[in-house]
């Protein structure tokens, strides 16, 4: 028999959707309240929970052995303080398609014109205004991992020209044009889209730059669906109160929730999205949870185990 | 050599798009005014144009062959008083993928909540609400043809169940369920959208209709991108002022411009986008006329040949 400890902002659902996945030799005890669980379930080997949360109970579960987290980002169970002695597994997969819904919600709606054509709706304003297509533009993706990957696919279903700004790999095919390194303003030049979807490394911080972003045409639109920090925000005002780029739209941000006094609240053609582009779907979670408890139990390698040096 | 006359809003984009396709032995004159083209041109054999300006030209031109209409929407040709002594070829192909950036510009930007997310950022709040998905949604498609079939592909990119409502085809591999004749309510119900997409023909007046409506459940939207007549617009504003709909999107209508006084214009959940969902491109436009020209001067049958009896 195993035990695992279930720490989530919503632990009934979580429950319901384990039992209903009817896992062999498996007790479940699910909390939203991290001393309650470790004060029923110490011994647990297993942990299923949201990053914050586990981080607060790592300390206290000597038995622990695999944590799966609730999201895709794993920050913070990457700080050196913290124990490494147990297989860390995080979510994949799961957020390509979602992600690819929230890019392609907002690049559909700027070239449909969606919003203009809602004001005229709500003036009683005839509006034959031309809309724009997707069919041909280009679409720039900074970073390709299963996230970008799933982007570039969806780009190239509304036959778009996709480029990709990575470390080093090439491997998806839906990528028609590679850069790396020091190539950002070739990676930039003439894009219509650029889309960050970095997770938060050492590496990362500040990839989309004043360079990168002074190479975009005005007409651009940027979309940051990464991390906060991957995105230099003063260049990024700088840019769209100059009219050097044509909107933003943010999901997230070093500080969250984004401070009430933050410029980016009053600069003009900036959407922002308060970190929900992709959320965890608690069916989603247990689906992967599941899979990966079959695994453990019969000693199999598990899915979507973590790097701690790499980071992810 | 072959003459073609080109009657277009847009007369020199057209004369220049042609001449930059460089097709053999053709002589283009090219003009928005009819009376002008037709005392230019009366006895070319080839006409490229909009329906509503083929259609004045028509009796005027005897020695006329083939007409190229710029629209896929053939109905001004059909009228029972005008000759049908030469090749009627429409645009098809091209409006699919346009199609699906419009409707899945609105089925995305509901899940997503962009009008609300919108209001939240103008109004400086950190708005959480968790967006919905499009996976595993259903979207019941009245008519596919060579349109519905490429918003199937879409809905399956976006891991949504698919119905049919046809005559009687059931050939699209993306349509998961097909429904024909008596089956409206089984069609619509459960259904999350409800997408027409139909040609007005004689046996389409009406089709999307109270029955057809009142089988949906009271989250649904209509979707409606075909021709106005399709759609019993008085079942549809009941519906939505009893809270029986959660929303429609209007692109046509059975009279353009939506008179100013039209309830729908005061209707709420009600976008109207004027026409606007699939245009027509020059680009696009002159690369199928390209193809069929070099086919007509080869002698060989034309692509996209509008059968006068059945209207499509």
């Amino acid at each position: 028999m195993h035990t695992a400890l279930v720490l989530t902002k919503h632990p009934e659902e979580y429950a319901r959707l384990i039992a209903a996945a009817a896992l062999p030799d498996l007790a479940v005890i699910a909390t939203a309240d991290v001393g309650d669980g470790v004060a029923r379930a110490a011994h647990a080997a297993i942990l299923l929970g949201d990053p914050t949360r586990v981080r607060e109970a790592l300390p206290r579960m000597p038995a622990l052995k695999w944590v799966q987290l609730t999201w895709a980002g794993v920050e913070p169970m990457l700080d050196p303080s913290l124990r490494r002695d147990y297989v860390l597994t995080n979510i994949r997969g799961v957020f390509g398609p979602l992600m690819s819904e929230y890019v392609f919600a907002y690049l559909l709606a700027h070239e449909r014109k969606l919003l203009a054509r809602h004001e005229a709706t709500r003036a009683g304003r005839w509006d034959t205004t031309l809309p724009g297509t997707l069919q041909g533009k280009r679409i720039g993706l900074v970073g390709v991992g299963s996230i970008g990957a799933h982007l570039a696919t969806t780009a190239k279903h509304f036959g778009m020209i996709v480029r990709g700004y990575t470390r080093a790999s090439e491997d998806c095919r839906h990528v028609d044009h590679y850069f790396h390194g020091a190539d950002k303003a070739a990676f930039a030049a003439g894009l219509d889209y650029l889309v960050a979807v970095l997770p938060n490394t050492g590496g990362t911080r500040g990839i989309v730059d004043g360079e990168m972003l002074g190479a975009l045409p005005p007409h651009a639109v940027v979309v940051n669906a990464g991390r906060g920090d991957t995105l230099d925000v003063v260049a990024l005002v700088d840019a769209l109160d100059g009219g050097r780029l044509a909107g933003a739209v943010l999901d997230v941000f070093s500080e969250e929730p984004l401070p009430p006094d933050h410029v980016l609240w009053r600069t003009a053609n900036v959407h922002i999205t308060c970190h929900t582009s992709a959320p965890s779907f608690p069916g989603d979670i247990v689906g992967v949870f599941a899979d990966n408890y079959r695994r453990f139990r019969a000693g199999q390698p598990l899915r979507y185990v973590v790097d701690f040096e790499r980071g992810y």
